[in-house]
């Protein structure tokens, strides 16, 4: 073109204090209408859209350009900015008070006719946008979540500057780290039948660091892992990862707060208050039936064992007699529920183990109920009040075993919620602490971490190691924001003994705690500080604090649940040379592998 | 421990002002001297060291506890800042003008002895320092060179946001790109048979943000190569990546400048003039012999061609009259350069394809020269002057084919500079630009691209892609500082119409193109913006303003020369059942691969 001035001013940017400025834009034809011997078009860039108007009287040459314009043509308007005519005016637009007369136009590119419209709220299968991301991102709420995905990055790295983090990168191309999960493995071409893992997280290497002397790391880090991509993962997301030198629990998580408060300031324009709530892990399971529960809405679970240990209900007297518990929810305005409503809830809870779901309905005309009848007076009333519910609700209880009774009353408590739409909006953050270190692997047949391996257990805690493991608490914590887990991390263990006697526990013999983390436990030795850290899911975190139903949505470049990005066709196949190269073949048919070969895993479910 | 504060002040921040306070200091101990009854231990963090004083009679415990510290252990201690006695400041030392007296202290953890000194100017092997990175890190020069990473990265990131920039994530799981040079591949466990390409850099991906209308990108990003590691390269290397939406070569220029001032006054503190010198790719060939000439010093390549084109010497007349050239440098103060010593200079220019060095030694006593003989009176002195060489300068000729004459030149010109210690301190920036767009790659017998396929050519060149594509001149540009390259970037195409005749003059066929490329040219339909962008090496621009001789050196965690990382082990062996998992097995055996079945490579030597 040999321009010299592509543009003077953002589409979006004008307003009424440009009014009589000569200007020059450049962006994309959004609509194009033609009125009254005029053209309209509205121009759209990444600031927002302006209406330009073609008049043949202002220049003909403009106009009979305009005229051979369609969507998504890219323009080069000079022109002048005008106040609208009164009643005109579109406030629906931060840009409708005006618009601007083209007094020259170019065309910078055409544009074949979208696949899908580019406004919000389209209707259009997922693997189409993904499959034309580019024309995706155009919208303006993918537009808006990658602006704020910016945003949100810079004010954690800024806000960690001001508090003396200092960003360092760790390699991509390492070894397998102990997350638990399946490593992506990238194979050397230099050293024959080796492999790199790409990370899962920085974990050792920000545990390095501070044996380092670098004191307050953290990073905004892409981590890999290769899972079944169900529910809302991907094989590759960011973290927000921190560890710190000679703290404890309160400076992690007081740390953390201000940050968390700092991003939603910065994304969502909300004040979070501080400091977070805290719940053990014991009390989590026990009133909420889960360890991350979304505490937005009551129906705390209710411990009701103490009533009806005596009741003549023997489903109920019985589970407290073998050592089980009988917990209750009140559901409220639902005890208008059909019989068909209440059994479709106890097939929900069957899905979680519950045998049975009993149920009192607290109908104006008096509590109704199959198990009514074994029930003295005032019983009835008693369970309502412990569960502090009144006329309109029902009450749910189930029976059990403590593990069967937290886990499927918690889940009836969250499809309940969602169901009724008891759910407000808002933030409500919440820690939970107190994890327990370890927990027993039928599978393994031994305890295994419940975080990973290095994670420090309190200290009151540590003599059970080695007299009953499955009792000691982790100095671990997670951040859990309406329902989510956002983050999680802990105190590390940083003397060899504790570590030692922690290995002892889940019987890792030293040779293969050498094989494994030799150079982190090598480094212990020459002068570990007290340590611990944290990590959070910038994905869920933007996704969550944007509103948005899927990672996918606050991710430029999202891969499929099959792993793959259908923009670019990765994966793909290569060539015979390339695997040369690289000392491998394709192995297409699996065989039966000895999985006798195969190390168990040495963590469990949980990350960081 | 339960301690409730393990810090109040860090070690490295005391100074007179605190004298009289009362600290809580955490730590390493660097030195541990006994003297006078006393024990003085230098305790070390991230800030810096101070002193600090057990006396038995401020703390008989503490005192004992010091009695029992080695070097590098971690130890907490309690203290009050005191002025130093007068005569006993220690003026290298930051906190030299006070000690602390420790009233408590704790040992928070042993260490073993480090296998070097944590101090600047060790003289150890690399591979040692590799080993025990942990260890290497905690040295004050490359603790300042992570502090001045993060702080260049953060500069980075501050002046781009504040120029409207967003840092956009690109995927690390990707297709090849069309860089050129090996990828790393990742075989995928869902996809039987196919794999990912970890990035050479994000260039479609962040041309692609173009077409999807997000105007300014950048991303401080990894990339990788998987590359022979001649010199000083890494597999995996951090990029400062850009893009921009509606501009022409000076726009990307002139930013690119504001950004490299921005990241000189943070890391190097050092103003540097702006704008930057520019040299065409011919003349810093024509003056330079290179396409990174140092500006630090002078010796400029100088035609003499006119001047020997009628010379009884037949060496320089014949390469005149056969199309080539004859130029020369004067070599300052180098006249008495001994004959065995010009004899090495002769050599070295033969490694750079010289067939010969001609040379007039400008001594006191009059020109001294084997081929003085050839030459009438006053053509020594035009010769001289032309050269503007004056008394006890060195002149060196060469005569060849032009490309023969600029590199053996020029190399000789860098070796001299260094050989005689004519590179002065300091920053010498310079853009080189107009780069050839196409060279003629004698293997393939065809046109390859410098830099990748879809580099714009400067407009008034566009014919000449049809008619002598070897002269197009393309809008490609590089950042040169102190004659190494730092960066590089171009005008992209955006127009199919050019972006075919290009595909054309390289002999790419469509199909072919569409299989290598069909995302991005599929997505120039519809509706892509003029754009460019630049990349610069994060490492090589730390290195250098940092004076480091190594980009290992400002690199966390480096990998060896043989893509090792010397801490952790990686890349190592896998297990079956991992490789059986991925569709594949190993291959240690390199077959005879059909050479045909490989693809050739579409792009010459350049990046981005």
């Amino acid at each position: 073109m040999g321009l010299q001035v592509y543009r003077s001013d953002y589409c979006g940017d004008l307003a009424a204090r440009d009014v009589g400025r000569k200007v020059i834009l450049a962006g994309w034809v959004h609509r194009r209408r033609d009125h009254g011997g005029l053209i309209f078009i509205d121009l759209r860039d990444r600031e927002g859209i302006v209406q330009v108007v073609f008049s043949p009287e202002v220049s003909a040459e403009a106009f009979k350009i305009a005229e051979a314009v369609r969507g998504e043509y890219v323009l080069r308007v000079e022109g002048e900015v005008r106040r609208r005519p009164p009643g005109t005016e579109n406030p629906r637009l931060k840009t409708g008070e005006v618009e601007v007369y083209a007094t020259a136009c170019n065309i910078l590119n055409r544009a074949k006719t979208p696949p899908f419209l580019i406004e919000d709220e389209i209707n259009v299968d997922e693997d189409l946008r993904l499959r034309y991301r580019y024309l995706d991102l155009r919208r303006p709420e993918m537009q808006e979540a990658i602006r704020m995905r910016h945003r949100a990055a810079k004010a954690v790295r800024d806000f960690l500057d001001a508090h003396g983090f200092w960003e360092i990168e760790t390699p991509m191309l390492t070894k397998s780290t102990p997350e638990g999960a399946r490593d992506y493995l990238v194979p050397s071409r230099v050293n024959p039948g080796r492999f790199y893992a790409l990370p899962q997280s920085p974990q050792l290497f920000k545990q390095i660091l501070m044996v380092a002397g670098m004191d307050r790391y953290f990073q905004i880090v892409r981590c890999f892992r290769d899972e079944d991509l169900r529910a809302d993962r991907q094989p590759e997301f960011t973290q927000i990862d921190i560890e710190m030198s000679f703290v404890d629990v309160d400076d992690v998580l007081s740390l953390s707060e201000a940050l968390i408060a700092a991003v939603c300031r910065e994304v969502a324009g909300v004040e979070v208050k501080t400091p977070f709530p805290r719940l053990t892990y014991a009390d989590a399971m026990e009133f909420y039936g889960t360890d991350k529960p979304d505490l937005r809405y009551g129906m705390r679970l209710t411990d009701v064992s103490d009533l009806v240990a005596g009741s003549e209900f023997k489903v109920f007297a019985g589970a407290v007699a073998a050592g089980g518990c009988v917990k209750g929810i009140a559901v409220p305005g639902a005890a208008s529920f059909s019989r068909r409503e209440i059994d479709e809830l106890t097939r929900y809870a069957a899905l979680f183990g519950a045998k049975g779901l009993a149920y009192i309905q607290l109908t104006p005309e008096g509590p109704k109920s199959p198990i009514l009848k074994f029930f003295k007076p005032g019983e009835i009333e008693a369970l309502a009040g412990r569960l502090e519910a009144g006329t309109g609700d029902l009450l749910l209880f189930v029976a059990d075993r403590r593990p069967v009774v937290q886990r499927s009353l918690g889940a009836l408590r969250t499809h309940l919620a969602a169901m009724l739409g008891l759910v407000p909006a808002g933030f409500a953050f919440l820690w939970v602490v107190d994890f327990p270190l370890l927990e027993y692997d039928e599978t393994e047949q031994r305890y295994v971490a419940v975080h990973h391996p290095f994670t420090a257990p309190r200290e009151e805690d540590i003599p059970l190691l080695a007299t009953d493991p499955g009792r000691v608490r982790a100095k671990a914590y997670d951040l859990v924001l309406n329902g989510v887990e956002l983050g999680g991390g802990s105190i590390r263990i940083h003397r060899r003994e504790v570590q030692e006697e922690l290995f002892r526990a889940i019987d890792l013999r030293p040779e293969e705690a050498a094989e494994k983390f030799g150079f982190l436990l090598e480094a212990f030795e020459y002068g570990a500080p007290p340590h611990g850290g944290i990590a959070f899911g910038f994905d869920r975190l933007l996704m969550l604090l944007l509103g948005r139903k899927t990672i996918r949505d606050v991710i430029p470049f999202p891969k499929t649940q099959s792993a793959q990005d259908l923009m670019t066709g990765a994966p793909a196949p290569v060539t015979a040379h390339q695997l040369a190269e690289l000392h491998i073949r394709l192995q297409l048919k699996e065989p039966a592998v000895a999985r006798a070969q195969v190390s168990g895993p040495l963590v469990g479910s949980k990350g960081n």
